[in-house]
């Protein structure tokens, strides 16, 4: 049987790719520091051999930024694409580090083998699994046993500012019947995992006036309106005592989790105050009755992110502010309409406004939810991949969080995201000391085998 | 009869006091800015001199800081205490003067002829008015006709930090029947004034804290709790909706205007649309049923005078912060215990604190009001001779900032002031272009005349 073959090879394989990823991350492919732009385009064309060198149709398409990757394969099956990025974070501060960021290790852990280097797991090391199965694929049956377009972004780290206007410009080459993102983590140590549904995000900044100048408070306090005090009190009620989100029409079109998803998640034991205990807290602080992987995953917040107003320095000034700001972002779910909600926001703000007191409004984004439509039949054949190749059942989980480019897919492409990544929690990314198990690596590599050949028998 | 003659030898001998004020006001005495301190004895030496030259006994006295003018002159009715400050702000931006802020000159103007320099109002004008006063006495009449002492600072614009000490270690040779202070204004162009109560001032600044670690809202955004959540909730409690503030026992001890008071202001006239109008305000924001004077005056405010936390650069960080901070501050009257106050407010906001959040306090002064006790016959007599000065009648109105050093008098010396003043709104202190009108100078040198003539006959 075919799949056993390439596994076997996979297997088989793994010394040489390590090599082939070590050789990859010794490319300092900083994408924010403009003087590792030449190491960013060596990266990108290190992919593009490589891709070449499997048979890909692969370019680099330049942008106002770094370049992107792209290798198409056809093949008989679906049409998929696969994105990961190549850059990579900054390594500051390096007295952190034990060893170069940029000089790739093997080492031994009392957690088992790892890689340690800047990118290991972000995202370099988890785009190499796909590439490593492809290869192992090709190698074995001469072929892909779908249509594979590879798409590989230089600019992840860094806003992706070329992202949104090469897909509008250049993404029709891309257009496939599903993208597999390979840039998330697996749940747990044992348990797998697919994301299928991530929050958006909707940010307003306002700026509240109220005398022309600042004053004072021994000259005008008592008699004059403090905009901090009404920036408080607007922002005191944006949620209720059990909560809930008090904008009108907040919760318009959020729907209940699905029974089955509902009880995938509750098998996902998963423990709050461990989760909380980490960062120093103990008790979920969201709406009441809700569990907390709903907390996180599918139900739509409000956060003040900053606020600022008046005398900030060190000491005290009896200032009467003419301004106080703060920073607003709502994590959205699937039905809410981010726009909408600007305007009830907005609308609930002036509202409160009383005389003598202005508002100014300044939008910082408004991002879907992305919840993914998993009667596609990939999401099942990523499921049992994953499940064969770690110890627990994969799970179908929500992100906290937004992962751009999958809404980008969806909303310029309107094609729809498997996120399947193996990443953990101890990985670092972002921070000193770097690491990719090789246990990710090596299933992960396996896993997309999996997905491929079970795709185009899907 | 003798003030008769006073008063006109101050008529008469104008041009040479305001020759004399010139010469003071050359030095560039800024407390403030150590490169000056030389300036700043050379200040005190002059006006030392000045003393001696009229008879007083007069010396400097060295502090950590700037020096003591301190000068003494027997007499035979009751001691007072003169009290101003010759030091002066810094002068920055020295590009919006017209002239040399030390410079000084006689200038007409649309509403009368002023006279231009850098602390020609706040305070070497005013100190001088007393001064001239005690001159034009003397030369007259050969003595005082009560017990004289002047104390001048040079320390006023940078925060006192000598006086305390100063005051605790050799007060007892200021101990007057009555300290009179010359550091305020007229309530307006036809109306003089004598504070008669000032507002204390009780200073906090509370941190809250939620996580251990600032987090980032896409993985912990509606589980974790977010402290600038619970500071705004906590800050917007302050004011319940008719602007009373809700702190325990915050109106412990708070007495009604007394009808004397209550008619007297009352009778100023006072324009709140005018006053509010000046800052872009246009209607009053303290307590409901009080009018303007009794908000700026003698009802106790809480103000926030600064708030931060989270990300307040610009752009947008979905951050949730660790901690949250607020600067808080009560304008307090008498009646009022601060440190009760404080206890108090401490209480309430640990009451509220949900769980996982802790709170740190840090304490930023905690001064009581002041009132006088106005059935002192100085007050009446200060009434009647500032009303025979100007137009309208005196009035004795309150203060809504705090002058400290008359409650360093009453708390350390045990003594009372009388506050009068003759400023004017437009004189730009601790501004480019300072003034001092020469009305002001040449009523004020009167006025002290026959405050000195009725306290010794009183």
């Amino acid at each position: 049987m075919s799949l056993d073959s390439i596994l076997a090879r996979i297997d088989a394989d793994q010394p040489a790719a390590l090599d082939r990823l070590c050789d990859l991350l010794r490319i300092p492919s900083i994408s924010t520091d403009p003087a590792h732009a030449g190491d960013v385009r060596r990266a990108a064309e290190w992919l593009r051999d490589d891709l070449a060198g499997m048979g890909f149709a692969a370019e680099l398409h330049d942008t106002p930024g770094h370049p992107m990757v792209v290798g198409h394969m056809d093949g008989p099956g679906p049409h998929v694409l696969f994105y990961g990025h190549y850059d990579v974070q900054p390594v500051d501060p390096l007295s952190l580090w034990d060893r170069g960021p940029f000089d790739p290790q093997l080492q031994e852990t009392p957690r088992g083998r790892v890689i340690r280097a800047r990118g290991a797991a972000d995202d370099k090391g988890q785009l190499m699994t796909f590439l490593e199965a492809c290869r192992a694929t090709l190698a074995e049956t001469g072929a892909l046993p779908c249509k594979v377009t590879v798409f590989l972004e230089g600019e992840e780290e860094s806003g992706s500012p070329s992202l949104v206007p090469y897909l509008r410009e250049r993404g029709d080459a891309l257009k496939a019947d599903l993208a597999l993102i390979c840039d998330t983590g697996l749940f747990s140590e044992s348990v797998p995992a697919i994301v299928t549904q991530l929050r958006g995000l909707l940010g307003e900044e306002i700026t509240i006036t109220g005398p022309r100048i600042d004053l004072h408070s021994g000259m005008y306090g008592g008699i004059a309106m403090n905009p901090i005090r009404v920036l408080t009190k607007i922002l005191a009620g944006l949620h209720d005592e059990t909560g809930r989100v008090q904008v009108p029409g907040f919760y318009d079109g959020v729907e209940e989790l699905s029974p089955e998803l509902a009880a995938q998640w509750a098998g996902l034991g998963f423990d709050e105050g461990a989760f909380l205990g980490e960062v120093g807290l103990s008790r979920p602080a969201g709406e009441e009755g809700r569990t907390g992987l709903e907390m996180l995953w599918s139900r739509p917040t409000a956060e003040v992110n900053g606020i600022t107003g008046g005398y900030t320095g060190a000491g005290f000034k009896t200032v009467l502010p003419a301004q106080a700001t703060a920073k607003v972002s709502f994590r959205l779910v699937a039905g809410q309409d981010p726009m909408r909600l600007r305007d009830s926001f907005r609308a609930w703000v002036e509202a409160q406004l009383p005389p003598d007191c202005s508002v100014a409004f300044a939008p910082h984004g408004a991002a879907p939810a992305s919840r993914m439509d998993i009667s596609h039949p990939a999401f099942e054949v990523a499921r049992q991949a994953l499940s064969a190749e770690w110890p627990g059942e994969a799970a179908f989980i929500g992100g906290g969080g937004s992962i751009p480019v999958a809404g980008y897919f969806k909303e310029i492409l309107g094609m729809d995201s498997l996120l399947a990544g193996f990443g953990k929690d101890d990985d670092a990314i972002h921070s000193p000391n770097e690491k990719y198990d090789l246990s990710s690596f090596h299933h992960g590599t396996r896993a997309w085998a999996r997905i491929l050949t079970g795709i185009a028998a899907g």
